[in-house]
């Protein structure tokens, strides 16, 4: 079903990437769902590097919130084999850089919430917080840690 | 009970504000209910902006804080339909908007431990973080994100 | 088991500090253990501070990182009497302390996440999230909120 759905909005999802420290991308406990924190990477290189509003737009970071949203669905289908096991996108956190005093990470992280909900609807309606810090890994402009996933009863 | 304790500490909680992107107020799982960041709003207009200790006060700053928690308790009442179902408040981020190397932190987020813990008692006390970031959404002073709330068996 | 770990790691926990303010250092519910950030003291006494690349280097803030982690066991020992009982650590955000643009927080958060998996093996493999903020609380140069740990049954 919702391979179907990537399929009509011509969304491919990215390869996930190697890990390379004592973490994972994910955890699960029960039916709940932990997310490490994804960033605008697709093949592995980040497409999205810089602060939003000195080297990059407001459309460029919301671009790449919704790649980093892509990123977390790529874990979700790795570590639990079909999206259609998700049952809800609880939580999601987003973290945008950017200099001091930048008031629209709202207006960044909808990149993320928006390509959740067109690909599950309901089931991708989030709580969510948006801020904006000094710096991310890698120099990336956006990272969202998709902090709660719940996932059918298996 | 708890709308009782709010008369008699003169709390009249805000109005929820009007949800404008593709995400939710509060996600409920189980008994468990997750909420977004919160502003310091007051009839949907931000009341603290601006960066504490170069635009406002700490004081000001915690009755900010203050204010966000008490907008956090709205999205709780208007969720679940009262704030006597909260069994506890697990736990709060708080992230203030200051400039490069602001330690100040707990004192602005302690308006909202403070107020919860008037209001809700033992059943207020929650795990905290208290950071400083660049930014935050309409230039608020402060964002509270009231991850976890366990509610009472239903 | 875990002690003996310790032992032969030559670590010793270091004592938790007293609470300030209107929250706690950790909430139990159910089988998870929700955290409070902690910040790298020892003997309550803060023994990093300062802006990492400024005041600090990314090794002194890596041994941050880990200081930070085994004040976290503290609390978890302390609150459920042993570290055995500790199922799995699920997830943990790192925040640090640095000017604008800084690209290195998995570096100084994998302090963190190493000691974590030296004492605890696969049990202590978690997902995270790493940022740069403006400013942490005492003028710590990092804090770490192990947000869930899942305990055993008991």
């Amino acid at each position: 079903m919702i391979e179907e759905k990537l399929s009509q909005l011509n969304i491919v999802l990215p390869e996930t990437s190697i890990q390379k420290g004592n973490y994972v991308p994910s955890v699960r406990s029960g039916n709940l769902l932990y997310l490490s924190g994804t960033l605008p990477l697709s093949n592995g290189k980040i497409v999205y590097d810089g602060a939003v509003s000195i080297d990059r737009t407001i459309e460029e970071a919301y671009e790449a919130a919704r790649l980093c949203a892509l990123n977390s669905l790529a874990v979700i289908k790795s570590e639990i084999g079909s999206l259609d096991q998700v049952k809800r996108i609880i939580s999601l956190t987003g973290f945008v850089y950017a200099p001091i005093g930048f008031p629209d990470s709202p207006k960044v992280i909808n990149g993320a919430s928006d390509v959740l909900v067109e690909i599950f609807g309901e089931k991708g309606k989030h709580s969510r917080a948006a801020v904006a810090v000094s710096g991310l890994p890698l120099g990336a402009t956006v990272e969202i840690q998709m902090g709660f996933i719940e996932l059918e009863e298996s």
